[in-house]
């Protein structure tokens, strides 16, 4: 089974497991759309890859750390979306949670969804119970206080911020959490693993930033310009355009040094430097370089 | 120590935890401010008597249990309180998250709650590993879908709702949340405990109703007649309010019954008569059986 597929059903499973009847219709429903179709799925990817990388030996375990984390990453999307923060009307070319099911049940549908990604990680661990309070401690320190996704978000709240604090909460630590669940699900060390996810999340914050000021709305499904016009701290806003893209590039060869020498190594390096590619296209880089040199 | 104080420690020191230099201050804050002070901290209470009912073996792990339950509750307040729910301004006699700190940080402090509920959990169950996933599993199941306290909420989305099930999903799912996990954190039999908290949480939100009739604002803290004004489900609205305080009573006398022989029984009786006092004290009861037989 392929990488990808393996990740949607045990998203799927996790999910189902609690849509029995008698629930609240509409709750479950808005869960699966914020759930699928998904995005890259490249925390998820993240985890796997780096659980393959150090053995693998309980795929159950690995499978619910992968889940867990995409769940908050949906969680995040969704509670991003609300009017208070971006207002967004879409997400994924699809209608967002506020816009298809109102701001009360896209509030809830992200509580829920960060529940479940505890429940998740709790229900995966019957054969290794003795990796469960590592992982979940690891998984709610990329989300929580004080170095999470929320405190993350919570900084576009505070009137000073420092834009390397911000974007490692905001993207990074979730990635970080991606890479030390992977390692530690597979019975690895964890803390090894971190400085790669810590790297490819800053790189995709501001591969992030770099798309919000060149692509256009089809391909990346929500408005753009929003950084700017929300007056949120950004890469691009803060380097100019090529800067950030001298940012990313460096961030991602940061990220391919950072990876532990095992087995799985060069898998993991071709993996990132695909990754970077579709984040931040070559001919898009070459493109403003040769504006910035006319 | 007496169990208030317990708990009022055990939340200090799962939040101070999390409380390190360079996170964002005003989510510090307005965490702070939506656990402190506290409310009658009914649920941590009843999972400590229940713990200690159970002999209480491991008094760390019933503390985490006990700490999960009050954060999940005050996330619950903090997220009910946003104006697409309540918009209340004021909780607990003070101003609610959402009037002191705004509403993306009233979003933020409900996730990093939720969070810091399974963090506080695993952290607690450093001498009973395997004790971990059955708690993780109780308390999310208290919380999350189908019928946790946030599907509960969802109840409100729905054009169509019974009103028990969203009684029992709203305020029951902690309560019997509360004294599952009491007794799963001392090695008990968690399942036997479940009917006691059960029957208290839908008299509890049956208490709930009728005080939000009768009572006046200095009391309550907060807005008096809200769910009348939101058209929400209520026991007063459907029974009556003669109807729904003989329904307060039964729903005591059948939690009394439901607490298992053991040691610590008349303690706990004690405690619900008490408690149950506090909710919809007796005088009420006579003043209103006077006006309806006039």
């Amino acid at each position: 089974m392929d990488t990808l597929t393996r990740i949607e059903q045990a998203l799927d499973a996790a999910i189902s497991a609690h849509e029995v009847a008698g629930g609240p219709p509409r709750l479950t429903a808005a869960i699966r759309h914020a759930v699928f179709p998904g995005g890259a799925r490249i925390r998820p990817q993240l985890t796997l890859a780096v659980a393959m990388a150090c053995g693998d030996d309980d795929p159950a375990l690995a499978d619910a750390a992968a889940v867990a984390l995409e769940l908050l990453h949906c969680a995040s999307l969704v509670h991003d979306d609300l009017p208070c923060f971006d207002d967004a009307a879409t997400r994924r070319g699809r209608p967002s949670i506020q816009a298809a099911f109102g701001q009360p049940l896209a509030v809830l549908a992200g509580d829920a969804l960060i529940v479940l990604a505890f429940q998740a990680l709790a229900a995966g661990a019957g054969r290794r119970p003795e990796r469960l309070a590592s992982l979940v401690g690891i998984v709610a320190a990329g989300t929580g206080m004080p170095f999470g996704i929320v405190a993350g978000q919570a900084w576009e709240c505070e009137p000073r911020v420092v834009l390397s604090d911000y974007q490692r909460a905001k993207t990074g630590a979730l990635f970080a959490a991606a890479t030390e669940a992977g390692a530690q699900a597979a019975g690895g060390d964890g803390k090894r693993w971190r400085a790669l996810g810590d790297r490819l999340g800053e790189a995709y914050q501001v591969a992030d930033d770099i798309r919000d000021v060149l692509s256009d709305p089809a391909m990346l499904g929500k408005p753009v310009g929003q950084d700017a016009s929300l007056g949120r701290p950004s890469a691009a806003n803060q380097l100019g355009l090529d800067g950030a893209i001298r940012h990313f590039e460096s961030l991602v060869a940061g990220a391919i040094e950072a990876i532990p020498e095992c087995a799985g190594a060069s898998r993991l390096r071709a993996l990132v430097r695909m990754e970077s590619e579709r984040l931040v296209p070559k001919a898009w880089c070459d493109d403003v370089a040769r504006r910035v040199v006319a």
